[in-house]
């Protein structure tokens, strides 16, 4: 009881928060018809600086995080991020009506990690006297990256196989997206267009490749490729290395930081403006994505939670640290996943990913996860 | 004496302000033939971030205000902020000479409040003792957006009548604008049609529109709706919405706040290089200007100070309340308004309503309009 | 040995820095293919920040100065700027294989001043004890305009007279240039033609101008006053202008001095994408650049003292002012300095004047210059 009021309170906090204020505040204002448009450079800039700053604090994080010591844990960070993405692929993913690029997409958020979230857990841990590690708090970005690396990949050779498909079975494809999008054609083009090392993966990017000429099998090192070269995931793993191999430090404090919130903002309001018209596609699905966001959460965490067991046992990481590396498997990104997510796999729909993690995924990872792998953590203390 | 020397060094200090300086500056290079430019992508975006902030000030301002204490004051203070344009529609626009939109477009910023003449008559009231609400200064929102709104659905209205008389009386406005503009036809014709929502209202929105075929009436509301729907006032409202209903404090004071004069400045410049093309178009009516600045200040604040009078003796509102609502009555907008009226009303003449606002009308209502509503309320007090 | 230790600690340094580490950055994307694009809107937009901060922050400087008292040195500091740019235009760009721009504009740059340097040697000399004026720091926008001014015209009418030369001898310009940048075409006449002002000077400018019609001598003052026009120069001296004589010192502490380093950062990841694909312009020519980037500096340094010696004998300049003029001269921006020289000199290679500025002047200045300088004074002090 207690616990369904704190949920329901979360949930309605998440509604006024500013991230999902924006996103609400674009459906309304493009359903009403507004004429407003954020030109398309400025888009563009936008999302290079998010992925920038999504980059550099990562690697900066990294930097100063004492990897020796923090091997295994970081290992079994990256390999939970890859794994979500992969239990996304096979579980929601599957589910009738449900668009594989929109559920991977899903899966990339929920693998990302989310900033408050953690910081809810360090408080809570601290508040209960569990001791953990200092670096504990820096095994984010080797989640939070390969997560979202591995769902752009994923996405991009699922269409790049469905694309040598269609050559086949002549999938209503095409037909089905222009009808999708009806009379708003330009709006909702633009912004998928709009990011052309992403969007290249969907469009230009193809005819040219001799690997994928109907068939034959795909190959996936090409797509690999041509997703790291992609203009997401080069801003992202440039912003890396800058944070790990330069000291970027003050450029990031004065300029990437204190930006990051307010263009969010004014990204959140153009994937808004977009979620509205493509609303209509979830009508059929919004069940599986309640279901998903409710579930998958709890289940990455206590497989972290595993994993992080066998690290205490094998090198002495602390029960503290356990519930770190739970949580932040536990936790869907709401920050850094979808600016990354928007550029890398620009076909699926905002409105599925954002809100499953935002309006549903982070209050069960507050409100049930953190409480359940701290419980867990002070049953192994009592033991 | 004692006021004219006061109001010539006010005069002298305004011309030194960021916001005139970086106008006179564009004013300057566009006059020495320099090639600056500022990208029309950039151009829009500082406008709809100048709107956000505008919107999500007024709107924190609403929420965080006792709107039942306040209720009478706020709706004399909108009632107001309506009634000075319509009292410039019917003075200022009927002078020989003087443009139309450029009158309708002074009246909305001598509507609309200026945030550093309200703190100098909040700093003056305080010195003299004198005693107002704590939520006196929410009523600018409440005059301001009010006026800056019907100035732009007046403008719409006029435009769209005129529009559909030339079709009958073959008017020359097309040519003549052609002519005004002259060789410099493509840096205004930019400007002019940069922000689509806004010139809509001039130029595409109407030959689709069935209601404006010529011998009809013109409708109303289709207008006003375009209007509110135009870029310029929906993002406006957008941010008032969000303003009132979310939380966006920190990502208002983490981002739109603090680039706000920056981002104004940018515009001032664009303004400013625009403005000088249109310096010419005022020669023959400067004067009304002038007068209409120097007189429309006083006469707004004299009504307002009635009004508030009114609620004086109805609700007790505070003699201090009523200064301030005569304050912001008379005060003139130099900051708020200009990027709204630029979206709103892009053929109106910035050399117009801001020369008359920043340099005579900000002067007029410190150096005389402040002074003279302090008084009345001390005339009142000692009665 | 222990100058060289210390030289190469300063070079090691210098490559973790910011704006280094995104130089270097933009080059190994670049080599690895990334699709990454700043869109050209933000490109210019970033110029235009960059050349407003530089100027406002000269114009600043130069208002709060003491005009009478510095008039001397001042008038020294601007014939160094001027003179710095042309020994490069007569050593550097006479070595074989060198092209002129970039050599011009690589002098530009060893004029224009670093204010980390200048920053090192007034705590150095604080340190040793030696006095000086307490205005001397601001004599380096005295230099750092004339010579960035000086840079781009001497370059413009070089491009000026080149261009009528070809009419007669059919240079294999054109063609030169379409091999050098090879199918990376776009991506490079992209920057290269973005700054219409500035690259006006190349291309759009002449044709119709009938001063350099085929035969004729290149008139200087139409390329004088096209160079400042352009929008590279009107943006810098209308950012002096406005410092010099309105008050924007809260607009620019607010805006455009948070924003720089930042901006700064995204403008050098740009160069460097750029920069790599003309790398190979510098294989034959990279030892000229180096001599020239460890002699100049020291030598202008030289010249400079020698300045305010007679400065220090007729005015009574003092020899901590000697010391500051000398250490300027020696300085070479790799801060203010290549965003002007991008914007005014388009068509010079970056990878030329960055790398032999802040991989090779800087250090050498700091660890060189400075402590020459004041040893020269020192023995002038106990002589």
């Amino acid at each position: 009881m207690d616990f369904l009021s704190g949920f329901l309170m979360r949930f309605m906090g998440q509604l006024q928060s500013p991230t999902l204020g924006f996103l609400i505040g674009g459906m309304v204002i493009a359903s009403l018809g507004s004429q407003l448009q954020i030109p398309d450079a400025i888009y563009k800039f936008i999302v290079f600086m998010l992925l920038m700053k999504v980059g550099l604090s990562g690697g900066i994080a990294i930097r100063n995080a004492n990897l020796s010591e923090m091997l295994l844990p970081a290992l079994f960070a990256a390999v939970m991020g890859i794994l979500i993405v992969f239990i996304g692929r096979y579980t929601l993913a599957r589910m009738p009506n449900v668009k594989v690029v929109d559920a991977v997409a899903t899966a990339g958020l929920f693998g990302a990690v989310s900033g408050s979230t953690l910081a809810a857990a360090l408080t809570l841990l601290e508040e209960q006297g569990i001791e953990y590690e200092a670096w504990a708090g820096a095994l984010y970005p080797f989640m939070d990256i390969p997560a979202l690396v591995t769902a752009i990949v994923v996405a991009s050779i699922y269409l790049s196989k469905r694309k040598r498909d269609k050559y086949y079975f002549n999938e209503e494809y095409v037909s089905k997206q222009s009808v999708a999008v009806g009379g708003y054609t330009d709006e909702i083009s633009g912004p998928a267009s709009r990011y052309p090392g992403g969007s290249g993966i969907t469009a230009a990017g193809y005819p040219k490749d001799p690997d994928t000429t109907p068939g034959k099998r795909v190959r996936i090192w090409p797509i690999v490729k041509e997703s790291l070269q992609g203009s997401a995931l080069s801003a992202l793993l440039l912003g890396i290395a800058l944070g790990i191999l330069t000291r970027p430090d003050s450029v990031f404090e004065s300029f990437y930081e204190p930006l990051f919130r307010g263009l969010l903002s004014i990204l959140m309001l153009v994937m808004g403006m977009e979620a509205w018209s493509r609303l209509g596609e979830l009508r059929k699905v919004a069940q599986w994505y309640a279901v998903y966001a409710v579930i998958a959460p709890l289940v990455h965490g206590l497989i972290a939670f595993g994993l992080g067991m066998i690290a205490h046992f094998v090198t002495g990481f602390s029960l503290g640290g356990v519930v770190i590396l739970a949580v932040i498997a536990c936790s869907s990104s709401d920050i850094s996943g979808p600016p990354t997510l928007r550029a890398g796999i620009p076909s699926a729909n905002p409105s599925a990913y954002i809100g499953a993690s935002t309006a549903v995924g982070t209050p069960v990872a507050i409100a049930l996860g953190i409480p359940l792998y701290i419980g867990l953590a002070q049953a192994f203390m009592g033991g």
